[in-house]
């Protein structure tokens, strides 16, 4: 799929087919969030890789609104050194995520709301933070079909030279 | 350009040729950054496009390492609306950036140091600040070449299940 496409067409999707996401693929995911630049070249970004099922489940545990996780073969959490901006986890995790659907796997980005549980689960040293969950795998026949809120016009997002408060 | 490649061989780099980026290429480059997916799709992003020598000297001088810009044909600040998080800023930029990379066109990341300036300078309403400003162009035929801090090999990125104490 040419970069473009990939781009424009990937949605944040949470219904996931069992199929599981083969090495290969995988491998080529993480070096895409690898390759992302950072602040300073700091490189702030760890990700921990989860596929067994009673891994996932124990991570879900810990976000508000993780139920899809278990279902989702592969569960890649993005985390922070000390230091690390969420503006960095952020550029990694949408490489990862349009390298994947590139490869036509989807993927959801899932917040964990209690941090100190995601720590613990994953083991992490204290001064590390999950910054987002990456639940993968290849879409579900059915279920990715909700309508979702339109997105604004490209209009509403551009300004030109400075901002033009008439438009708001 | 496929989507891995782009993704992966896109460099954060800040020298750049005169030439103006094509109306049709900042299109593209916009419309990736509109369709970067955010936290519950609110959407928490706007694109202020400049282009005008003028304006991005005025807005270099809001940042402490943005003297590029001035030299970048084209600038984009993305602003972050009331709520919204750099996670998502990450995002959007990411998109754009690998759009651009994808056309040919280098980009940079520059953080504005200095908010209220950067705020004043584009006439952003006083709840809105800038995550960051992409400097963009086509890369100049030097200058580009600074070596860099090499990236961890892909081993130092990824832990499996849960994090590996051993390996730090």
């Amino acid at each position: 799929m040419n970069a473009y496409s990939a781009i424009v067409t990937k949605r944040d999707t949470r219904a996931f087919a069992p199929r599981p996401v083969p090495d290969e693929v995988l491998r080529r995911i993480l070096q895409a969030g690898r390759m992302a630049g950072s602040s300073k070249n700091t490189q702030p970004c760890r990700f921990v890789v989860l596929r067994s099922p009673e891994r996932r489940a124990a991570l879900a545990a810990c976000g508000d609104f993780a139920k899809h996780m278990p279902d989702a073969p592969l569960c890649i959490a993005v985390v922070l050194t000390p230091g690390g901006g969420a503006f960095d986890a952020g550029r990694a995790a949408q490489n990862m995520m349009v390298a994947a659907w590139a490869e036509g796997v989807t993927s959801c980005p899932t917040s964990m709301h209690h941090p100190a549980c995601a720590r613990e689960t994953l083991s992490l040293p204290a001064d590390h933070h999950v910054a987002i969950v990456l639940a993968m795998g290849y879409p579900a026949a059915t279920g990715n079909d909700r309508p979702g809120r339109a997105r604004l016009p490209l209009d509403g997002y551009v300004h030109w030279e400075q901002w033009d408060g008439r438009r708001e």
